[in-house]
């Protein structure tokens, strides 16, 4: 069942560790974006400990926006574990796309680690599908496919759960598709955005264990809540980002279910 | 031409992809400003892509303000690119004369790379030119030459358009020497501004082609000027921080030419 | 003696270089708190250059939150080399506790460098000092001894001033144990200001040399009353964070002492 606020109740009263190996950009942001909401991050990427990390986390958040071959080995190490444990794993395909790295780099992580739900902008899932896009360094340009379309294909050929963010989000299993309209359009002029929702999802993820899409989709609706209240107040995009803390610190699990729009 | 709202209506148009090997301090805001003004950022090292993702690039910022020797090879090898391509390409020397191993690095750049506009502080700029200079850490403390003298050297020197940051900054190409008299002495408790600078000055060459040096003198006086609407309100370098964004997005092409003190 | 406002005073007139080998996600974040509080930072870890920064430097803070061997090799050259010349170093042991190798890579910078002041939390310094303890993630969920007792226990244990923050901070030499009640909740909302407040330890260290233990409270306790002014017309986690640097520049000399809580 999708209640987003029954969902970040749990979470505020578990404070889940979740385990994060992202990009040097958004370190900070999708650490405090974590504990915003009420969860812990923590970031270790060292081959030494990923493996120890990944064990006491209740999920893992891959990201791959500053690629480099230590990091992608720890990624693989860790994600191994949290698969052997079954722990939720989200995957940000970061620029997937753009270079064959990137996209090869989001193919072998899909292929070696039981990755839960993908989470990425349009251009990099068209990308990991074989569908035409256009990928300019990590925006994505266009598509020749419908997002809904393109989320549930994405479920279907790569076995996940599929979760495409855009103007409106669309999260799929492969039969079902949810459509997420929160959000304000602030949010493309920050940078780290897309990561801060897939930090996000692996909270909500680590608070609903068994119902992935629910989960993945309640992520999207609750950080676009806190991005609504954000925008009232902001004269741009700098005092916007400060103020997503402010939203995603005061969202409120009774009034959330009334404000999300999940279909 | 001089006329930085030219230049920033084409970019908004054109929405440059501005690649960045940049510094972990500060990677963040440079791409937050990069796209605040309305260009693309995207940030890549990895040996295994630098070349890819420099191939669509519309220009190239290389920032040493974290340095080793991984870095150092991702910044040649995506320099030798954007070389090739023909490109501008920006080189922000951060802390050179504080360790040999700085000024090693930017000199090894300046020799193999064709860098367009090098933009830094004056103790930064005067090492590079083999003048007096102390600089702590990565602050200019003092250089025995007149800031305006120490652009028009470093371009002849160093066969570039030098960019020197100052209260005044100079803009030259060994010939001619611009003064630019825009910003706020916040800027100075802010880190990383200096390297906004540097990502902003790529972000006008590149909807600028063919005039580093008048596009050099627009990206400092367009910051500036967002500098300026950024300080009132702030209570301090935090607000100023965050506001500077919001200066940053809320330029008006209209408006530009008529706040920008160029001489 | 203790004046917190007698060091701030000192440091702003000196402006004391403060070398930083820390972790990826609060780089940003203690560069900028060191700036508004009036000294110079400087990051910097490559093997090249540790060596030459330190030498030039007037304090040393080594942060193990992101670790990875070249890092680490990197923080024994930097600290051999502040200890050879007797500046103040501290050492922030993010999650020792949490995983094996970030409790052996503490003990051996303990072991292999002179620490002056190990900042940490409850969990972490308990961690060290072998006492029980439950360090979830970089979060410190509980230990078995009071905090007063533990810092006491940890400075004779291992040699150093330990402090030990939480709601209320005790910094011991293993004698004296002198407790700080600066502060507000909203620190433990934001990410880095554990870091953060190591950072500024740093800073006060380099301005009051010979009294470590004074200078380390006084650090806690401006930091604290930095904070309770930054609380003011917060509204949230990210507000708090970008009015702390606010609050940070506007401390001042001359009523500090007056606000400041040791005890």
């Amino acid at each position: 069942m999708i209640s987003a606020g029954t969902t970040l109740r749990a979470m505020r009263e578990q404070k889940p560790l979740v385990h994060q190996i992202t990009n040097y950009v958004v370190m900070n942001e999708t650490a405090n974006a974590t504990l915003a909401l009420g969860a812990l991050p923590v970031m270790a990427h060292a081959g030494e400990e990923v493996e120890e990390m990944a064990r006491i986390a209740s999920a893992l958040v891959l990201n791959i926006g500053t690629l480099s071959r230590h990091w992608v080995d720890a990624m693989l190490l860790a994600g191994r574990t949290a698969t052997e444990r079954g722990i939720p794993i989200v995957l940000d395909p970061v620029g997937a796309g753009a270079t064959t790295y990137r996209t090869e780099t989001a193919r072998r992580i899909l292929d070696e680690v039981g990755v839960t739900v993908l989470r990425g902008n349009a251009g990099e899932v068209a990308t990991l599908v074989g569908a035409a896009a256009e990928v300019r360094g990590v925006e994505s340009m266009s598509t020749g496919i419908e997002p809904g379309e393109l989320a549930r294909a994405a479920a279907r050929t790569l076995g996940v759960i599929a979760s495409v963010t855009g103007p409106v989000d669309h999260v799929s299993d492969g039969e079902r598709v949810l459509a997420v309209a929160n959000g304000v359009p602030l949010l493309a002029t920050v940078t780290g955005t897309g990561c801060m929702s897939s930090a996000i999802t692996g909270c909500f993820l680590a608070a609903k264990p068994g119902e992935p899409l629910e989960a993945a989709a309640e992520a999207l609706a609750a950080f676009g809540v806190a991005a609504e209240d954000a925008a009232v107040g902001a004269e741009g995009p700098g005092t916007f980002h400060a103020r997503l803390y402010d939203g995603l610190y005061a969202l409120d699990p009774d009034t959330l279910d009334g404000r999300t729009r999940i279909e």
